[in-house]
């Protein structure tokens, strides 16, 4: 029963829906998912936000209005799916920083989720968007699982310039504005 | 906003906890995946409940309170995962019906969902209990979609008797409760 990190605490009793949460990257990825899924590319989803659910009313005939609920921590990464026979799984997260980003943004066992994935034969990253550079990276698991040794003991963060060198650069697009799997074509899908 | 099958309508304001919405199957896949992600086996996992939050209170600053919102229809089935470097899609259902699974309880496009995975080299199927027989079938995806075709003009359900031809029986066992990945080992791992 965690309040869910991406909502700001200072909010009172504010309408949200899943669309406008302020997560552009998200929106993006996601119009780009249904681009591939239109187009069949691939099929890669978000998952939904884990809610724990505690009262249900019954009131009409044709919806269940949920009036008690809370956000639940996610124990896997936000996106999964089928590209080319192979399993994929991503986390995608913003940041405003300029200079860095903060390791905490990733929960521990995101990165250890991710280490699973990618020693069963999966393909794993993250999609990291320095919002105020208008920078967006593809940084492949092995690396973000280094990043994540380093910060138990050493820097807590992955710095811009280490995305720079060892990332990869997604420049958004009209119709793929995130075109993610043009980058995992190149790492993976050489030459097919 | 759908009000999500599995609620029985006639409830009124009742505390719903996930782990006892009466889906006994569901009880014990979950137990089992957990088996195999504990000992590193494959890393599946059921997709939360989606749902569309319209009202969040915050009057503590330990916990968003959702205090309004509604169960969505998924998209897509309700597992999906790694296994041996495979992508790994299914639903689960069960049935109090001792002739037949009626073909409603699957979503067309749950039907058209596996039918993507499949073509795209996945692995997809669906796990039917029989309650009242005490049975449980793995049934691969291109019957589902050929039955679910059948179900447009003609019989509007899978028979036992089909399941029990085509499908193959999950004896529920100990510790892999409903041990799926050894039918999924002999139909596509034989001899590994």
């Amino acid at each position: 029963m965690i309040n869910y990190p991406i909502i700001r605490k200072s909010m009172q009793t504010k309408t949200v829906s899943t669309s406008n949460r302020g997560m552009d990257l998200e929106a993006a990825i996601n119009e780009t998912n249904e681009y591939y899924i239109n187009n069949d590319i691939a099929y890669i989803y978000k998952k939904p936000i884990p809610i724990q659910v505690v009262k249900v009313d019954y009131e009409r005939r044709s919806a269940a209005r949920i009036s008690e609920a809370y956000y639940k921590v996610p124990s896997t990464t936000d996106y999964n799916g089928i590209y080319q026979g192979k399993y994929i799984d991503f986390e995608a997260k913003e940041t405003k920083t300029k200079t860095a980003f903060p390791m905490k943004n990733i929960h521990e066992h995101q990165v250890k989720h991710l280490e699973n994935i990618i020693r069963h034969g999966g393909i794993g990253f993250v999609i990291v968007a320095f919002t105020a550079l208008n920078k967006i990276f593809l940084l492949e698991a092995h690396y973000v699982i280094d990043y994540y040794q380093r910060s138990e003991s050493g820097r807590k963060s992955i710095t811009y310039q280490e995305f720079a060198t060892y990332g990869y650069e997604i420049k958004e697009s009209y119709a793929k504005r995130i075109d993610y799997l043009k980058i995992i074509d190149q790492l993976y899908f050489q030459g097919k």
